[in-house]
This record gives C-alpha cells, sequence and structure tokens, in this order.
C-alpha cells in the first residue's frame, strides 16, 4: 500500500503541495504548528496580496478551505515533528501530540520569521509608537480599523515606508534582499492613498526591485496613479521633536542630506530564515544555507531536494519568496517527491 | 480511456511540465517549433546558469534527455500548432504536419523572443562589431571560443554590460523589467573575469535587482571577489573613436558627465514576449496582457490558468521569468491541468 507524503507547514507553499497531491489522487499529511492553517498571509493578517489584489482572507483562505475538505489530506494542526527517521520510501515521523505518520517523502514548506525590527533600533521601531512594520500596516487595512497613528488613533497626513529593514544590511547579519518588500510596499502605498487620498505617502529605497511585469503594474501605477513619492536614500535615523517623526539619511541622488517630518514611520520588515530551522535542521538531518535557510539543490532535475533524499523544501523556507512562487514550488515539490519514489520503486524493480 | 496533455514548447517549463506528467504516470504530447528541445538555453548556447552554476548543456540538456528517453512522452519536433479546437477533456489539435492531436488539456510553455538590440541604435548595436550581446557572450564562453572581440579576435581589456536593453524603457515600448539580466549579468562579469583576470568589467545600471538570495551570491560576490564594477548611470550613446569604443552617459549618483572607452560593449538584453504570440492567442483564442505575453489568472487556484478554461500557461511566455521558476511553474501548470479535468470529471459524475 502506498505511504502518504507528509507536509510540515500550512502556509501558501504546503496548502499547494496538499492541493497538487489530492489533485493526483495521492494522499499527504499536513502537519502544521499553528492552530489555524493559512501561514503568514493569515495567521499576520495580510491585506490584499500581490499580484491579483484579491484580499488574502479569500486567496489564501481559499486554498484553505479547499484543503480542509479534500479527503485525501489527513491535517494535525497544533502540532509539529518531534522525531523523524528511515529512508525514501519508508520514512516515519513522531509528532508532539505522540502519533506517528509514516511517510514515502516529505516536503518541509516551513516559511520564514518576519524581521523583528527591534534589531534596527536606530530607526525608530520600539521607541516611538507611530514607527510600525509593514505587517502592522496589513493589520490595520485587513481589519477595518484603517490606517492609524497608534499614538492617538489619528489619521496620518505624511507617512514613509522606509525599505530594506532587516534586509541588505550587513551590519546586522543580514545581507540578502528579501524579493519581495519593494512591490508588496508599493502595493501597500497605493492602498493607504486609498484610504486616505490627503496623506502624502513616500517610500525610501536603496534600489527598486519591482522586478519582471510588477514594475509597471506596481513601480510606475504607484508613481502615476496614486502619486506616490520614491526617495533614494540612506537613512541615517528616526527621531522625534516631539511633536512629528523625522527621518533623516542622505538622499543618495543629490548627495544632500534630507530631514523630513512624518506623521507614521513604516518599517518594510525583511523575511527572516524561520527560526525553527536549526531544529527543523536538526530533527529531519538536513543542511541549511549559509544564511540559515534551508538548502535546495539542484533545480533541474528533483525539485527542491534538500541534502537528504526524499526530503524536499518549497516556498520561503529555502529563502525569500514571492507567495506566487511559493505556490508553484509546492506543487513543484510534491511531484517531485512522487518521482523519487517512482524512480526509486523502478529501481528497486530492476 | 484519458487523453493526454498537450504541451507546447520544448524549453525548461514544457520539458518540466513532461516531467511531471511522467511522473504521476500521464501520457503527453510535447510539440516544439524547433528541430530540437531546449528552448532558448539550448538554442541560444548559454553557459553556466543561475543559480547552480552548471553548464546549461548538462542542465538543461539532462532534462532534454529524459524526456525525449520518457515513454510516456510523445515529442514532436519542427511541427507546430496550426488549428485547436473543443472543451476540456475534449481538445483538438492540428498540427502543422496533418497530424491531429487528442488531449484533455493544454500547457503553453511558448517561451520568450530575446530584445533585438537594432532597436536600440543609439546604444551602437549594428553599427559597431564589438557592441554584442549578452546573447553572443554566452556563446563565446559555451563555445569554448572565449571572450573575444568580434572586430578582430583580441582578448578585450575593458568591457561594459549595458543593463536594462530592451526592458524599463518606454521609449521603446518596453516598460517592463527583464527580471533576470542584473543577475545573469553579474554572473557573465564573473565569468568573464575568470577566463580573462586582467580584464576589467564594469556594469551600468538603473537599480540593481539581484533579488533574494542572488544578493551576494552575485551582487556581493561579483564586486568582492571578482572586482567586478558597478556603475549607476543614465546612458546617453555608445560612439566609436576609431580604436575604443566610448560609452557616454550621465553617473546618476555623482551627477556628472561620463565618458569611458572599452573594447567590447555587452548589451543584457531584455525578455520581449514571443513574436508567436498573437498567432498563439488568436489559434488559442486566449487573451494577451497588455504587454503582449500571454495572460494568467488566478496564481492561488488553478495555477497558470489562461483566459480559455483547459488551457494553461507557463514560464516565460507570460512574462520575464528565471529558469528556476519556470522549471516550477511548468510543473505546477501540469498538476493544475490534470486539477481541472479531475474537478470537470467529478462535476459531470455528480
Amino acid at each position: 500500500m502506498t505511504k502518504p507524503i507528509l507536509i510540515v507547514g500550512g502556509g501558501p507553499a504546503g496548502l499547494a503541495a496538499a492541493q497538487s497531491l489530492a489533485a493526483v489522487g495521492r494522499k499527504s499529511v499536513l502537519v502544521e504548528k499553528e492552530e489555524r492553517l493559512g501561514g503568514a498571509p493569515i495567521l499576520s493578517g495580510y491585506a490584499k496580496l500581490v499580484p491579483t489584489g484579491e484580499w488574502a482572507k479569500d486567496a489564501i483562505g481559499g486554498m484553505v478551505t479547499q484543503v480542509e475538505k479534500a479527503k485525501d489530506v489527513d491535517v494535525h494542526k497544533g502540532v509539529t515533528v518531534k522525531d523523524f527517521a528511515g529512508e525514501p520510501g519508508a520514512f516515519t515521523a513522531t509528532l508532539s501530540d505522540g502519533k506517528t505518520v509514516e511517510a514515502e517523502a516529505v516536503v518541509l514548506a516551513t516559511g520564514f520569521t518576519h524581521f523583528d525590527s527591534i534589531n534596527k533600533p536606530e530607526w525608530g521601531f520600539g521607541t516611538f509608537p507611530d514607527v510600525v512594520t509593514t505587517t502592522q500596516v496589513e493589520q490595520m487595512i485587513s481589519s477595518g480599523q484603517g490606517v492609524r497613528c497608534p499614538s492617538d488613533d489619528r489619521k496620518p497626513k505624511r507617512v514613509a515606508i522606509l525599505l530594506c529593514v532587516g534586509s541588505r544590511d550587513r551590519q546586522i547579519g543580514r545581507e540578502w534582499c528579501s524579493k519581495v518588500c519593494c512591490t508588496v510596499s508599493s502595493n501597500l502605498a497605493m492602498e493607504i492613498r486609498e484610504e486616505l487620498p490627503d496623506c502624502h505617502v513616500y517610500i525610501y529605497y536603496m534600489d527598486i526591485r519591482t522586478f519582471g511585469l510588477y514594475e509597471d503594474l506596481y513601480y510606475w501605477k504607484s508613481q502615476e496613479e496614486f502619486k506616490v513619492k520614491y526617495i533614494k536614500a540612506r537613512i541615517a535615523e528616526v527621531t522625534s521633536d516631539g511633536e512629528k517623526l523625522i527621518v533623516k539619511g542622505e538622499d543618495t541622488l543629490v548627495k544632500r542630506p534630507i530631514t523630513i517630518p512624518f506623521d507614521l514611520v513604516v518599517h518594510a520588515v525583511g523575511m527572516d530564515p524561520n527560526v525553527d530551522n536549526m531544529l527543523l535542521s536538526s530533527i529531519f538531518d538536513i543542511e541549511l544555507e549559509k544564511h540559515g535557510y534551508l538548502a535546495k539543490g539542484h533545480p533541474y532535475d528533483a525539485f527542491g531536494q534538500t541534502s537528504r533524499p526524499g526530503v524536499f523544501v518549497a516556498g520561503a523556507a529555502c529563502g525569500p519568496e514571492t507567495i506566487e512562487d511559493s505556490i508553484a514550488q509546492g506543487k513543484a515539490a510534491a511531484i517531485a517527491a512522487i518521482s523519487a519514489l517512482s524512480g526509486a520503486a523502478a529501481a528497486a524493480a530492476e
């Protein structure tokens, strides 16, 4: 009898993997450490997603509903994998609730951890209540509350979004780029302008990385239709004059110091390796890449293969990733997991 | 009896789709207009690929071998689809050789067309023999010839790579970003420096978009280990003083005109919509997005769904894409094609 595929993580990549397996008539066991499926877009309360503009609760929520209803997917919420042993085709995972799962292969879709802005204190987070993160602004929008200054609940008249907070920053050990923040911030800036048409929104950037078709869908559209302003700058610090927040830095295009007052300052926080990655590396006996993401090999053959045969990885677990590509990778890794098995079975039959 | 899935295009996305279907025991028919499989990486003679550093002929060539050997994949080379009719579960495609293919669903993996630098005449291509494209330099490397100036076959001492040729350029109707050129150019610059350690390599850029983990693997590595120089500049023109090529522009960081002589100037050419897209749109009765790529819908449910039910799209056919993500998308779209069918079958059975 065919054993199921074990999927660890119920965010976009894990949900997509489960959907794919169900579509080809294969059983899977989905283990999610939180009490709810959906991953960051649901658990962190994202608002409208790039690139479709759908609300996260509809888009990813729809995937959750489909997976929870699928008879071929056995969902375990609020549990983790504590122990893992065996070989491709015959793995055994022990869960934190004591149950065991027999699996032919594994797809790790364990996602990322939002950068904690407290690690960038000179940019005001933790000191000034009106310095918030992109995730907090997503929540203000998705909750229906609207974008407000936390200190006194007023509607901001001037908002600064600071890019690369916890990304491309060697001083704090984050030399990678988080891939999505430029486009997500352009999208968020348009959402703010839509709700508060009198509010001025500035985006401080190093390089604008709205790659591919996002270029005019987000970067140009935000400037031309929504009058969002972009400033190429090196930011020194975020302080306060007692009334307004003050963003100080150097405009790197005109080589002049700039000091601009704002009501609300938003950190576009990066995607850190999941805080659990060391533990996952140990439990599943797989390698991490140099920054601490789960290492993946050869993309041309066994998609998402980790250093351990039969164990695959997809989505932001292996590096900063968009939701759309996490979904593609989840589906691809699930199929690679089956392929590896049919290859192993064929070899065994020879 | 189950009909096969029709795959149009034998590049990375199409090969990946065929591999996925074979892995789950589904038959496919792969139609490729050229006489060889492999798509741009093989047909255009790419050298070492991002991100694995493998030679294209090994990496993508390996996929070609696997697909050509797979008994569940029926490969037709040197033919195109001339006519297409039917409904999901019962499509009929007529090929240019007169054969017909019955298919349950279709995955279009028809790729892109390299931007033709002749459309950017002020940057010297077509006028000066030593102004070449990234594709030509890839070929110089992959053929074993080495990087040489076409005019007299000498080893260049100074090379300029100009980014965004045919990308982010509204004057010539290309407002999108081609997504891969920054990273591909960083990679190519390192390959040039590896072959010619005395050669100075400069990269002219608007924004450096080495997103995600490419940031330190390519952008930082090329600067720190390979001493590649990056200049943020607006390029005015490429001329010649009779001996050297002269790149004239404005350094946008110091706001000063810069005029630098080079032996070889390389256009990092963008990814245009495939020149066949109007025809594909008409034959398959599917919509194009505003730039002329094949339009795709909702990424959360039916991955890569076009405007016509049962017809899916993957890879650079729907916008500039990396090889790695084209592969993931090819696998995902193939599975979405099966899912849509099982959904349709379930609905019909009710």
